[in-house]
């Protein structure tokens, strides 16, 4: 890895995510990106693997900075692996603020890997807001300010037994049910989300988590495992009895 | 691998396939999935790799079984190759209906995955029977009770020479044509499927299957396998003359 | 890899690539195509990386043989990375024109690979041509007759910062913006298509290349390279003063 002392780059994280900012955007691409008047530069960050965790940090970033969220993009990718990648675009009037944002996000990416499990036949992601913002709302049309939980599992059917026992655990409201057909860039995944009171969002995302890692498990010999540290894990602990 | 002890769990398979149940799936997913108010519990296979071997299988589960198929969806993966995975979910009132169905998947998975052949360069597939039921009805239009062949070649070129020369070859009625733009999830194949009398069929996967092994050979220095044994090669030596 | 002695095999190139003609295409395949009914006989070209270098190599192709651009399909593929491959297919009245034309087509994919760089973390693609035929129109709808330029990054971040390096360093014409939602099979890409004067394409095409060599290389140890010899490497070291 070399660094880059172009004035766009802002640096890397853990699934192939590259985070970096334009100040002043080229006229042309300003129209063909429907920016908004008020909006002269931008800060991105796209990752090869990994969605809902990146939105998460996004949307967390937006919250600490002036700056509002412009495109959420899902790419079939995962680098050979049965989900997305992501592409997302925020907005602001300085370059500081788009700046300041994607080191937020690129931070927290880190941070929300923890929660990306991978093996040598499928994966899983979970995530947790106590409180979705914009980004979240964007993407999956969930309310801001509610707590939210996500959940995918690939090969598919690990996904649809993970959204069952999820939702039949707790009762949290449903608020996007994703398929290889509807709702993904055809991944093979079932993907849900939901939002709730935060003792039955986590406890959802929890049971979800149980589940699915216990079926990738029947899968191969290799254990399930991210880039970095499970953050649910203490709040595992605590609600586990 | 792990086992698991799971009431949902039923087994895994070749192509990264498992196979699970739901007794009583959750009233919000039933509402998002549309299932109809006689079905109560549903089974569930899905694969990183394959498309026809796994719809075959449970077209033969349905069969033998009181059950019915509820959806097909075909996920872009095949683990970094040009293809599909696949999710297949079938529904009946009883879950050990839904068992049963799903473990008769399972172990015909195996075997129509002896005509999955992929090399470093690319893949190909092929898949028939003798007598089509509703999920190959569903998934490809097929009439059912009638004799069925299916044959997927990538990269895509070599599916159209494929094509050509099997619908050459046999005077069976084409019934899909499927492109990287039409019909797949953005797959890099041409897929054909056909009906007809058994043997015009057979004649039809026969010679395409010749002609596409021929070709993806000369892509690489590896042969063209898959996980099992192929099950059209008795009936291969028997048609050839 | 073995040779063929198919009537329909022509040759093999980089990047997953194979180059097959059908003399006389079977009536149903013909009628599913929608070819036009002066058109007898294909050439055929597909890959399972790379998609504007060999549009660039059939477009030159058809302007040097009786044949034209039949159809142009962009699976998603590249191998387990985040872009394309292709599937393009051209007609004519005589198989010896088809064959020729792939033949052409088949050396060109050799010289264009050598702007694709591929790297553990991403990839990036670059064409140019400095006269657009029928093919780059039906693929990208730039005009014919005029000079063409094709940049595409991935993850899709690094494409974004390349367009707009390019479209602020020289005064081109936009003909297409892709992003993973609109105009591509979901690729991990931000990719933009320009035409104009020769000088200026070249430079727009040097400036993507330079700034995204620069950034996939902060994202992993290892360089960015693709099968074969960069060639506007001598154009690039000519104009940078």
């Amino acid at each position: 890895m070399s660094t880059s002392y172009l004035p766009e780059f802002v640096g890397n994280s853990v699934l192939d995510t590259i985070g970096l900012v334009i100040p002043g955007i080229d006229s042309t691409l300003r129209e063909q990106m429907k920016l908004p008047s008020h909006i002269s530069s931008l800060g991105i960050l796209s990752s090869r693997t990994g969605a809902a965790g990146q939105i998460c940090a996004i949307d967390e970033a937006i919250k600490n900075t002036s700056t509002e969220i412009i495109s959420i993009d899902l790419p079939r990718d995962t680098k050979g692996w049965g989900g997305h990648g992501n592409y997302i675009v925020v907005g602001g009037r300085d370059v500081s603020d788009c700046r300041r944002a994607i080191e937020i996000a690129l931070e927290l990416t880190r941070k929300h890997a923890g929660e990306v499990y991978i093996s040598s036949a499928g994966h899983l992601e979970f995530a947790y807001s106590a409180s979705a913002s914009y980004a979240l709302n964007m993407a999956f049309g969930t309310p801001v300010g509610k707590s939210f939980g996500f959940m995918a599992g690939s090969p598919a059917a690990i996904g649809l037994v993970m959204a069952d026992n999820a939702l039949k655990a707790s009762s949290v409201e449903l608020v996007k049910y994703m398929t290889p057909s509807v709702g993904t860039s055809h991944s093979n995944e079932i993907i849900i989300c939901f939002c709730g009171d935060a003792e039955a969002c986590k406890t959802a995302v929890l049971r979800g988590r149980e589940v699915g890692l216990e079926l990738l498990k029947t899968m191969s010999d290799d254990e399930p495992q991210g880039p970095s540290t499970p953050y649910l894990k203490s709040v595992f602990e605590h609600l586990l009895r």
